[in-house]
């Protein structure tokens, strides 16, 4: 699989625990911002995709990672994010973050594109984002 | 299987989004917080453990979560807690977050603990934590 | 001057950095959270405070804190809210956070109320957030 | 009085709240990331550098900071760090962010080296981090 988006994350001191690693649930931030920053390039950003596509946001439904090896200040992280898997309500990103050539985290996220339609949220067809996003 | 910990999380104007919901890290900032406290109440916290049990940290190997409603600004969520099994070398934990009786977050961590032998970090004994927790 | 909201923040682990303290921000976060539990409490939450008002958010002009002793993992921190001043178009909090008696963060916030009037966003009246709180 | 670093932040929409602006918090967070680069591109890091000034670590004393303007997602911030002043026991860092010209926050930082000796923390000799930091 191709990997579809690159960000470089330097690991600063401010991420990380007493244990001298990186706090976990930053990993997850990154992920999201990973994501993020590619709808920014591809689409516009979240709010501009957001009002083309009359959704609510493009948000959580799963995610998970793990961690085969630690990382901490002074680290350059390079964070890469593939594109796993386009459902008809669903959108799979896979995620690796390497710190000179070892994994650090390993993990996914699965997205829904969230609609109100007839006042309730509902999870919105995809296919509208992909295009939106553009041949990918 | 039974509940070993809850803890009561108000969900703060600061803990949301642009979308107006939970941005998501913040539920293993949660879990963490939980799993942390328990420590606290069972064994005197983490740095006490490490101490006593002559390890770096109580860390992450995996973890995970869904979603399956959002939870926003002024909720209540109780998230409890629940040891799901202790390996040779790990603890699994299984999390889940409810607001007013609505599943939010469902979710799990894989806990090592790391001890220096040798000059390197291993995973250490469980069965020395377990007992450390009296009786869990 | 009379403290008008008490909150509790048990200092967790991962609230510390690699130096085993709590990490300076987070206080600004336990600040916010404050301050928005104080309206939860008061005015029934800031997205409700917000639609009575007609205001766009409740939010920072100007913030600071000093840290006179470090706190760390396992300390529970009692902060303490106080309204030092209304100003016509400015509300001035005090924020003191203590642990065991100790002062470990001395800091205010100014906030000021944000309407959107003829296309753009002004600070808003001030008397009208003060009844809304009722009496403060 | 010349800027002495400068760290481009683009503004992603985690870090902004339910108003869709920037949760200021987050602007302490980019303060201390941009020093904590800043000791890393000049002086090898934090970590480096209190190994070799035999320090706990280089931490706030007071901070600060104002916002003339909202941020948000999607906004490239370049926050330049300015060295105000070293004192004897204490270095004072200047802050500003810039979004397209416009500036959305103003703050500042004053740190310590805190020391060890004779079983007690103390605030050490701040002429010792000058000259690691090799003339600046």
């Amino acid at each position: 699989m191709a990997v579809d988006f690159f960000l470089d994350i330097p690991i600063s001191f401010g991420h990380c625990d007493p244990a001298g690693i990186v706090f976990y649930p930053n990993y997850y931030r990154w992920f999201d911002r990973c994501f993020h920053t590619f709808l920014q390039e591809r689409g516009g950003g979240h709010r501009a995709l957001c009002a083309k596509l009359d959704a609510r946001g493009i948000g959580l439904m799963d995610s998970g990672a793990r961690f085969p090896a630690p990382a901490s200040e002074g680290d350059l992280m390079t964070l890469s994010m593939t594109i796993a898997e386009w459902g008809s309500k669903t959108l799979r990103l896979a995620y690796e973050g390497q710190v000179s050539g070892r994994t650090v985290v390993e993990g996914f996220e699965v997205r829904g594109m969230f609609v109100e339609r007839d006042g309730r949220l509902r999870a919105g067809d995809m296919a509208e984002l992909r295009a939106a996003l553009s041949g990918v």
